[in-house]
């Protein structure tokens, strides 16, 4: 349900990161709120051995005490993915998939990466001639044209959304759709042409993408396509806000020692800020930003606004 | 037994930093070899609830659990702390407390902080009028004079024998001698006077240090004196490297998001890095501190010359 909370530091992401910045946030007695979901972090499925000081467990049984450990300390969870976040004075707001809105004093990314190539015939070849994997950095070269979005989670509906502002028409490519039902609903509303239980097997066109090839054999006549695999990500929601990437990949949030950016109140951890990829580095970060941002959140208002 | 041994990362520290470390550059397929002492680490008697994601813990169960772990990898692990380090020609030499020489082409420093104040009268007010906490930092201030360590580890030990070089007659006031036989052995073939069973009560003087009340109510008379309390720590090891603290506190190591210090090959992981003092960050960035030692001692030998 669509609700307005309120907290001192919300955490985007349940992976090793956001637990962990969560549990160091929530013991310095900052009122903290966890979004995301469990099942979608990368360790989610994995055996892990090099964790110290566990040995042979599995990711899903970790996580599960994370967060079990988490809320012991008082943090809540909401199990639904960030789709936008601003910047208020002060502070910030973030809208949920469900539609709540979320106001906080300091934020923690740590949404992990996600490995988000489609993998068919067509996609690398047409990189930057029709293929995009970022709508907030891409939309407006598409101004009046006909675009596709392939995904079926938050990402991808919410881009449709995006796109409806700058192309002429849009539809989405999905599987089954993976959203909230208040996310389902909003975008039954609107003009978005829904191929549901569809995937992508080739992305056509000479010299720019011209269509793409569905898997029942017919072909949509598209001059861009999104690829929107997973939740809306770190590229995309640092883009909203204006923290800094690294500028050597253009990839991952660039954070100092102490995980902030270079916006005030927003720090980051994890696989969110590069290699290496391993839960260990993402609760090590993840202590130093729950730390932080909770420093943050707690100095009184003049000093953070 | 003393050795020679040979390896591509000596690791300083079993405590998580150190472990994690060397678990991360043995699965790197590096050759490693742990030094310290598990007992030793700040979270061996502690208990532990704000690590993900294990809850309820001891660190002694911990850490026991991390030295499997890392031995299953290959890892191996020698109980003695390295009482010097130099660098040769290419990589470094570690002399261990029983006298072992390992030679290795990187290094992490993973030996945490102590807290190493005495907590007796006089130890503040005569702070840099006598008193010190480095030997290889203030050894040449005491050319000549009648010195005393307090402490019963390697760092005191190998303290008192560094000191013989520079004062006319070196005390070491202990209650129980802690270091490896090989070590007490060359001590007492030095003139190093042995206090052994003695503490002190208080640190005594007008303007400087004139002499340290025991507490068996007798008085030496000392012009300085060195508190060693732990095992031969960051700053001083460091010191040997030419390894840069950090600035601002010139008590810890200073270093980059890949865990690099100024001296290449010289990698430095956990609490000597700094607060927070957790876990989480000291696993972190000794999974960052393993990886990078692993992947500079692996590189062919030109370039890491
Ligand atoms: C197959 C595989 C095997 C692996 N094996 C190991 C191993 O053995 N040892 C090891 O140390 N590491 C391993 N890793 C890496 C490890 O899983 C990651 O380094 C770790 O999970 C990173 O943690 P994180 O918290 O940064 O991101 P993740 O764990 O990926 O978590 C990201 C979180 O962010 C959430 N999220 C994403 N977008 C949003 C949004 N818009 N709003 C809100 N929440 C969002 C997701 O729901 C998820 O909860 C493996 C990875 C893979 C893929
Ligand atoms: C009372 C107390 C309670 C704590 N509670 C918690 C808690 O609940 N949660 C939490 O996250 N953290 C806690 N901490 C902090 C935590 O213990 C440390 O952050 C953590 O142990 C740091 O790990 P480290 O590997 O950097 O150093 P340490 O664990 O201190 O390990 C240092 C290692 O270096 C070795 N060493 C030292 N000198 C040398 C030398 N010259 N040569 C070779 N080896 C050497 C030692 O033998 C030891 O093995 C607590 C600390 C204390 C003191």
């Amino acid at each position: 349900m669509a609700e307005r909370i309120q907290c001192d530091v919300a955490v985007l992401g349940t992976g090793p990161a956001g637990l962990q910045a969560a549990i160091h946030a929530a013991r310095r007695k900052a009122d903290v709120l966890v979004l995301g979901k469990i099942v979608k972090s990368s360790a989610y499925q994995t055996h892990v051995e090099n964790y110290c000081c566990i040995d042979g467990t599995t990711g899903e049984a970790l996580l599960e005490e994370g967060r079990r450990q988490a809320e012991r300390m008082g943090a809540r969870f909401l199990d639904e993915d960030a789709v936008s976040i601003r910047k208020t004075h002060p502070g910030f707001e973030i809208t949920t998939e469900g539609g709540s809105i979320v106001s906080c004093k300091a934020v923690v990314l740590a949404m992990g990466i996600s490995r988000k190539t489609l993998k068919v015939p067509g996609e690398k070849e047409f990189l930057g001639r029709g293929v995009s994997y970022c709508v907030e950095c891409d939309a407006h070269f598409f101004k009046d044209k006909v675009v596709a979005v392939v995904g079926c989670e938050s990402a991808a509906v919410s881009g449709a959304l995006t796109l409806l502002f700058y192309a002429r028409e849009v539809h989405l490519v999905c599987r089954k759709l993976l959203v909230a039902e208040n996310l389902a609903e909003r975008l039954r509303e609107t003009p978005v042409v829904l191929h549901e239980g569809r995937w992508v097997e080739a992305i056509e066109g000479t010299t720019e993408v011209e269509s793409l090839l569905l898997d029942d054999g017919t072909r949509l006549p598209v001059q861009g396509v999104f690829i929107e695999l997973g939740a809306k990500g770190a590229v995309e929601l640092a883009a909203e806000l204006g923290v800094a990437l690294d500028p050597e990949t253009m990839e991952y949030v660039s954070v100092n020692r102490r995980q902030e950016t270079n916006v005030a109140g927003i720090y980051a951890a994890g696989d969110i800020c590069g290699p290496p990829w391993q839960i260990a580095k993402a609760v090590g970060e993840g202590c130093v930003a729950g730390l932080e941002a909770a420093a943050y959140a707690k100095k009184p208002a003049k000093e953070t606004s």
